[in-house]
Formats: structure tokens, sequence, C-alpha cells
């Protein structure tokens, strides 16, 4: 067998044409193209404003199986199947989101896609990229510093300070800062009292830069932003405050998708990048909108399995952009499925058709749950060397009695020469005119019911269970106008459950609302099923410890 | 009187090249600038490591007498000279520090000049600008992040909790991060204990970036630092952390310094940005030694008053560095010589001839200590339309008595028309071979005896006092090998003594040192002689309170 090239060694060999090209190849002028080296620019304001009314291509989203330790190549799928839309002919651009600086350093660096199908820089994009992240900390931490600058000065707002509900942000796994008490010291320092930080992606400025349509709406949800409470309960606003402006000023720059480009030279969008449990796990729906604008097709994903990650993109993005999707593909393996049969990861390597017949019930509840929000599906089967023609067979045969198809795609290998059965499947379907999106639930539905309607919709609980204080919580917001809003479910990614063993397609379970929190600048309630970790901790060894320069420069450890 | 325009006014009409015409006036090639923007571009590390063997410009500082609320301009007389340089023929650079973020919020952004001598882009020096101070923040919280995880798993290393030495830092005023305890929480978030925040350029990896020659240079620095002591008060180093590779890895980028232009359109380097209290207060020598290359003179300048600023610039940049500065401008105004010589800032309006005679004492004192260096100086009066002609020419009359000329610059009002006497004398004195530089102390001195030269010689004090713990400090350092490093100095900047309120040309006063730091990735001892703040607050009406974009999508309130 051939040497097989790790993916930093592909990337590192990957021809680049200067960025200003490939903007290009999508009409952006060269003065609207703001460039962050020779391979990263970001898009102007003003050109995205000056693409109002032109007509939107079809949106794809690329959405997954439960993951498993086996892997399914989620992102490696969404940036081989834009190469395979070009190869074929079709204007096709990548929407992805960027990755977090703080979890390179501890176990390892957050590829964009695998193999032949990758998105370049890839050290670049794994390190400060063209900064959003940085321009996001600053402008989560400015606010921080300046309610407790407000507290010092006399608290006329009358904020309780065991009631700040807004904590401070760093781009880092750094477990030290989950917990502390801040202004200790004496007078000059302020008044003691329990906070702490999260990952800068946990931040709900990143949901808010994620889904506001431009600067004015972005400084009108950060605006919106609850800080805390006073004694009775009542809500501080970041505009009490008076940050928004200066925070949307942090983040003009950031607001501006950044564009990359794929090892084949297509153009991709890699921005924005929000959790996919407190929050929605989309890219930004500015790049979405503006890639719209320039493209034919868009071929999108969304963070963890299509249970959490598709239904969030449909009923949180899609429904407040107003996006509609023209298909989806759900990205399994073989491995998966085996995995998803009760094999374990040391066992992989030999065939068991039997396994993966077994395992397909995961695969086969995401197609049909995909299906409720009225948009196509296709499966892609995501092929490794290991995979035997009966087990690819046994997947293809499962997925035809759903009346959908399952592809084999061989872009890990191939790149875009491996995926193009999948493209021209998914142009036949978005050109069909059979998506007929619409959100699971209505806007006025009640809180609570809209929780039940996800989890046994979606997830097929046969109840959800909640404390009278989060229901009176609900009811609460509610009560102040917020019963509108979508609800943003935080759950395990690895189960349709909120049991994290539980693999295949379960029924009947419970899912236990723990907490509620609402997301008022980004425009949701999160709701909370289980221990929901916001600031990663660094392993034993961390990957860091073998990040450096070597002699000739490259970047070595980080992968 | 015709209508005087804003800074901000004047930098957002500026007719700006795009920044590869500028990197070509100083014959970058377009593939070794990295843009970011038009505006803005790091020269890549390649370009400047082939400039070695290149013969050197000549180097010019820009100094000061101490800072008065009246305002002297050095920045502004920095940007005037290199324009009025370039004016007269002659190829000259610019080397300036970059702006911290946090300040901005607080009281006003730091502008890049002022006037008609400006460097642009100042929004984004302001503000993110091509994010090399995210970078060190990045990179000093990865060792903070990786120092408590190492204590979590185990302490191999046998740190002393009560004795970590590195704390963390952000680009923010943020008082209530002073001192903080962190861990807390319970087991899977570590051990509890005292630590707290510093404003990012107060970080010793800020100093380490401005001080290290290359890449290599910068690892081994950040190896260097010790990051806190053991329970036998032996040394725990960064190396011993494993942290310095990826911290080069985070900071590369960074270490490539960024050209941007005046409103003439001539060549900046602004890079880097340390501290003048607890750090050396200048611009990088990445920058100042590639601007000697590029250019026929390079002009600089160093944070506070000369007794600070150059001092450090001669002793700790020019030492390490081998640079060899050819002249020196300090500049004066005959505001600050009245405010000196007893006026009231509310009477500075008054022609009063006899004050400014009396101030002329500090400006006096400056021009002498520069002269100890062997470094031929040249005063520059920075014009104020309130002067009067016979206050300009007391200013004159009195420096001509010290064996050296006064130039009156209007570059201010002006631009490089008005500082062409200024750039004909400058270039007079650096070509004239004049300049005898040598470091005020030899290596090989003890610390103590440094510390005293520096008081006696500069600050004309007749002792410097010190605890004994303080005495035995500097022993142990000299003992372990540190001995030859040069001391950097934490006084007032206001006054020759430690005394704020103490201005003019004091003798015979006491220099008390609190306190001794070892910052040996630096390179430096820390000499603590008043109250230092590492972490400035915001004030009661912040200026992020009206910081905002307005509806053309200028920033408003940031200058």
């Amino acid at each position: 067998m051939a040497e097989v090239k790790s993916d930093i060694e592909i990337a590192r060999g990957a021809s680049k044409k200067p960025i200003m090209e490939v903007g290009e190849k999508l009409g952006i002028p060269g003065e609207s193209l703001l460039p962050y080296g020779h391979d990263k620019a970001k898009v102007s304001a003003d050109f995205i404003k000056s693409l109002q009314g032109k007509p939107d291509g079809k949106l794809i989203l690329v959405t997954a199986i439960n993951p498993t330790p086996a892997g399914e190549g989620k992102t490696t799928t969404t940036v081989g199947l834009g190469d395979g839309l070009n190869r074929i002919g079709k204007k096709a651009v990548i929407c992805i989101r960027e990755a977090s600086l703080g979890p390179c350093f501890g176990v390892k660096g957050g590829a964009a896609g695998g193999g032949y199908a990758q998105v370049v820089p890839m050290e670049d994009m794994n390190l400060h990229f063209t900064g959003d992240f940085h321009a996001i900390t600053s402008a989560h931490n400015l606010l921080s510093a300046m309610i407790d600058n407000h507290i010092y000065w006399g608290n006329e707002l009358g904020i309780d300070l065991r009631r700040v509900a807004w904590r401070r942000v760093m781009d880092m796994n750094d477990r030290a800062l989950r917990e502390i008490v801040c202004s200790l010291g004496g007078v000059a320092n302020g008044f003691p009292r329990e906070a702490g930080f999260d990952i800068t992606v946990a931040s709900e400025v990143m949901a808010i830069l994620c889904l506001a349509t431009d600067l004015q709406d972005l400084e009108r949800r950060l605006g919106d932003i609850i800080i805390g409470y006073r004694r009775d309960k009542t809500p501080v606003f970041c505009r009490d405050i008076k940050a928004d402006g200066a925070m949307a000023v942090l983040l003009k720059d950031a607001m501006q998708p950044n564009l990359v480009q794929t090892l084949e030279n297509n153009p991709a969008f890699v921005h924005g990048g929000p959790f996919a449990n407190i929050a929605h796990g989309c890219n930004s729906v500015v790049a979405t909108t503006t890639a719209l604008k320039l493209g034919d097709y868009v071929v999108t994903e969304a963070g963890f399995g299509a249970d959490l990650g598709a239904e969030k993109f449909f009923d949180i993005k899609c429904r407040k952009a107003g996006l509609k999707p023209a298909a989806a593909v759900i990205v399994a393996t073989v491995r998966a499925m085996k995995m998803n049969g009760g094999v374990k990861k040391e066992d992989l390597g030999a065939e068991n058709v039997e396994a993966v017949e077994k395992g397909c019930a995961n695969l086969g509840r995401h197609v049909q749950n995909v299906k409720k929000f009225g948009v196509p599906v296709v499966v892609a089967i995501n092929h490794f060397i290991s995979d035997t023609d009966a087990e690819i067979q046994a997947v293809k045969d499962y997925v035809e009695t759903l009346g959908t198809e399952a592809v084999l795609c061989r872009h890990w290998a191939e790149g875009s020469k491996g995926i193009e059965d999948l493209a021209h499947k998914v142009v036949a379907l978005a050109e069909s005119g059979k998506s007929q999106f619409a959100p699971l639930y209505a806007d006025d539905m009640s809180l609570f019911e809209k929780i039940e309607t996800v989890a046994k919709n979606i997830y097929h609980a046969s109840e959800v269970i909640a404390d009278k204080s989060v229901r009176d919580q609900l009811k609460q917001w509610e009560d102040q106008g917020y019963g509108n809003l979508p609800v943003c479910m935080a759950k395990t990614q690895y189960s349709f459950s909120t049991d994290p063993n539980l693999r295949g397609a379960p029924t009947g379970h419970t899912v236990p609302v723990r907490e509620v929190r609402l997301s008022a600048g980004a425009g949701f309630i999160v709701v909370i099923t289980g221990a929901i970790m916001t600031m990663p901790g660094l392993p034993r060894t961390p990957s860091s410890e073998h990040i450096r320069l070597n002699p000739q420069g490259y970047i070595e450890g980080l992968f």
C-alpha cells in the first residue's frame, strides 16, 4: 500500500492561491477583501451590504450520527462536498466554524477537515486566525470590568453582588479560573465576590456575533444581555452598564466573515464558533447569508450529531435568520455503526456486518428526525480503508428501507474526485423542490412545551421532568416577554438520551432539566440536562508540552 | 484664526497609500509583507533574516523632560522628525510602541502622535491592531494555566503554592482581578491559592518579545522565566513546565514588526509596548534593528522622561542589542517649562518668562544626563500656539548655556515643513561622528552599585537605601549568576526623585528601594522605588460608556 500522508503533511503541501484570486472567483473585488497575510481575508461589511436583493443559492446542511470515538468526519465531508460540487461545475461555497485556541493546547488541534478534504491555512486557523475570538474575549471582559467598576463607584443600578450573572472569559483551558473570589486586597480593589471564567466559545457574545445580521443588530443584542439582577430580582442589562457601544466597536472587524480556501482552491468561509451545548453550535449567520448571495450552493455544518446540531441549526439559526435549507446530508461511517452496534474500539478492524446492521438504528433515527423539518436527506458513508464491501452494503440496504439513499464517499483519500456521486445526488435533491422546511415548533408555544416537543420528537423520550423552580423560572420569563424564544438544548452529544453510554436509538427515557438560563442577547433559553463544562481543563500531559517550532520554522505538535 | 481640526479629523482625512507601496519605498518585496487589511502589514521573519550583513543607518532617540499635565508631545515629535528627515531627502523610518487596549476604555485612546504628525490608521492602532498584544496575553496565560495544571496533576516539580510568581494577564483595566483566590469549588478545580492579574503590557512576555533578537532567542528567554519557587526557595523555570515551545508558537507572528505610515506616507514600525516602569518602555529590538537595515535614519522614542526612558533605552535596550545611537532629541515645551517653574495648569495661557527660566532646570538636567552616555543632544521645542517669542527665546538662551542648541518645531501645525530645521540639525549631529555611546555602568558592577550609579548620576540623589532583605536578595541573585544583568528602575515619571511632586532638578534626595524583582527571561532586575500599579482601574465614568459606532460606521469616543 502507498504511504499515507498525515493531514498536516497534506496541508503543508497545498498549492494555495492568493486569497484575492479566491475572492475573485466569487466576484469579490480586491478592495472589498481585507487581507490577513496572503491566504486569509475578511469580506468587508460594505460589500456585504451591497449584495442585498441578490438571489440566494441553495443551502445544504451537513450533519451526522451521534459521535463515537471511531470518528465520523463531518467537517471533512462538508469540505469534500464543497469541493465535489465545484468539481461538477457548481459554484459552491463552504461555511464552517472557527476553532477555539484553548483546547489546541490540551489534546490536539481542531483540524479543518482531513486527508484531501481540508481547509487551509491549518496552522493559522488553529492559532490566532484573524483575531475574532480575541475580539470576543475583549468585548466580553470589557463588560465584566465595567460591571465591577460600576459596583466599585457606588453601584447606582443596585446590582446584587450575589446575582451577577456575567462571568469573565479566556480562550484557554484553565480549570483554576472556573471559580474564583475577585476584588480582594482592600478598598482600592472593590467588593469581594464569587466570580469565574468560562472559555471564550461559551460566551454569549460569541452566540450573539453568530446570530447578528449586521453591526446594528449586534449592538442591539449586546445591549439586551442580562448581566445580573437586583435584590428584587429585576434584571440589569448590558445597556444599563453602557457597555454595548464599546463592545460593538471591539467586534467591528470580527463581524466580517473570513475567507480561506480548500486544498482544491475553492472558497470557504470560516467564521464564528459558539459552543454546541450552551449555544447553537453553527458558524455565523453573516457568513452563511453572504455565501448564499455569492454561491449557487452553500455547504455548511452544525455541531455534534443531528439531535443537537441539526435541531439547533433548524430551530434557532434558520428560524432566526429566515434560512430555508434545500437538503441535508447525514454523515455516517461503517466504524461508527459498528460501535453503535456494540463493538469496542479495539475490535473495529474486523468485519462485523451484524454489528453494522444493529448500529444503523442510530443513523435511521437521525434520518427520520431531519425529515420532520421538511428537509430531504441523503446519507454520506465516509469511507475508511478498513470498511468491507459487505459492511458498506449493509448500511446502504438499511438506508434504502427508509426511502433514502446512502452514497459512498472517498473524499478523504481522493479529494473531490471521490465525492462526485454525493455531489450529484445533493444537486438532484436540492433542485427537486422537495424541501418544505419548517422549524419543529411555533414561536408562541410555551417554553416548557418547546422542550417537550424536542425531547419527544427528536430524542424520542417519554417525558421531561423539571423541578418547580425551573418551571417557575420559565413562567417568569414568559411573563417578562421572553416566551417567544426558541430553546437551546444542552445535552450529551453521545446519545439521544441524557445518558452518554446509551448508544443506538433509545426510546422511553426521561429528560431531566437541571437548570435553565436566559441568553437574552443571543435570543434563546438554554436548557441544561446534565453536567455542562464551560471551562475545560488540561490533561496530565497537555499537548502544549510538545508544541514548538522546529528548525525549519514549522510548528510541531499542534496536530 | 482658522478652525483647528482634531487629531481624529486629521487622521480620517489622511490620504493613505496602500501599505505595499509604503513597503516598496523601503525595498520590502510584496511577498515579504504580510498585510493586515490594506494599511497595515507585518514584515516577514525570512526577509528580516535576509538583511543580515547590510550596513546600519543612524539611530536617533527622541526623549523628553519629565512629563507634566501640560504635555510635551514626544511621540508627535518622533513622528514629525521622521517626516522632516524624509522631507529633506533622507530615507528615514520611525519606530514607536503599540498602544495598550485596556486604557483606551478608561480615559482616552493613546493617539500615535497628534496634529499633522501622526501615524495612521489610528483607530486600528488603538484597538486590536495586528493582534500582537492578544498573542502575548495568550502566551502568558498558557503558562499560567500549565502551572496550575502541573500542580493539579501532582506537582512533581514541588512548586510552593505560596510562591508562584507568575500571575495572569488581561489587556483590560480591571481592578477586580488584581487580587483573587483561584481554584475554588472543590477537587476538580485544583488547589485554592492567592493569585491575580496584571495588564498585558506589564507581562514579562512583553518585555521578552521586545528584547529578543529572533524566534530562537525568544524561545530561550521564555524558557528562562522564573515562574515560582520551591519550599527550599530554589527557582522553577518556564522550561521546567515545558511551556516555552508552545509560547513561542503563539508569538511567532507577533515577533514580526508592524509597518504602517505617517500622514505624509512615510514608513513607521509600530511594534511592542512594554511598561516603562517595571519594564524598559521601548519598542522592539527586532523593529529597530530591521529599520536600521532599511533606512538611513531611524527615529525612535522611549517611555516617560529621559531619567527613566533614555536611561533604560541606553542601559538596557542598546546595551543588550548592541545599538549605538548617533544623536538624541530632548523634547520640551514652553508650557511644561512654566509648570516646572511653578505655574499652575490654569495659568499656562499667560506669558511668564521668569517661570520658563526657572523651569528650564529640569530640561538642563536631562540634557546633561543624556550627554553622560556619550550621545550628542539637541533640544526640540514643540511649539504651542500660546507660546510667546520671549518665552521661546528664554528656552533657547538657557539651552545655549549648556553648549547645546534648542530648535523650535511646528510639526503639530505644519507637518514636516515645520520641523525641517530640527531635521537638518539632527543630520548634522548624527553625521558629526561625535557620538561615543557607552552605557552608564559596566555589566560586572554589583547590582546595588548599579542602582546607586543610576540614582546618583541620573537622579542626582545622595543615597540609595534598602532593607537588608532587599540587599540579601540582590546578593542571592548575584550568587545564582544574575549579577551581570542591568537594573530596570521603577520610579515615578514626574520627578527625578521618588516624590512625584518634586519638579525641577532636585538634588540630595534619598532613593528608597522597596522591592526588587528578577525578570530572568527579559534579562533585568526590576528595582521598585514606589507604588507601581500593574493593573489599572477604570474611572467613575469610563470613556467606554461613550465609545460607539456612529451611523456612518466611524468610531466615536475613542479619542
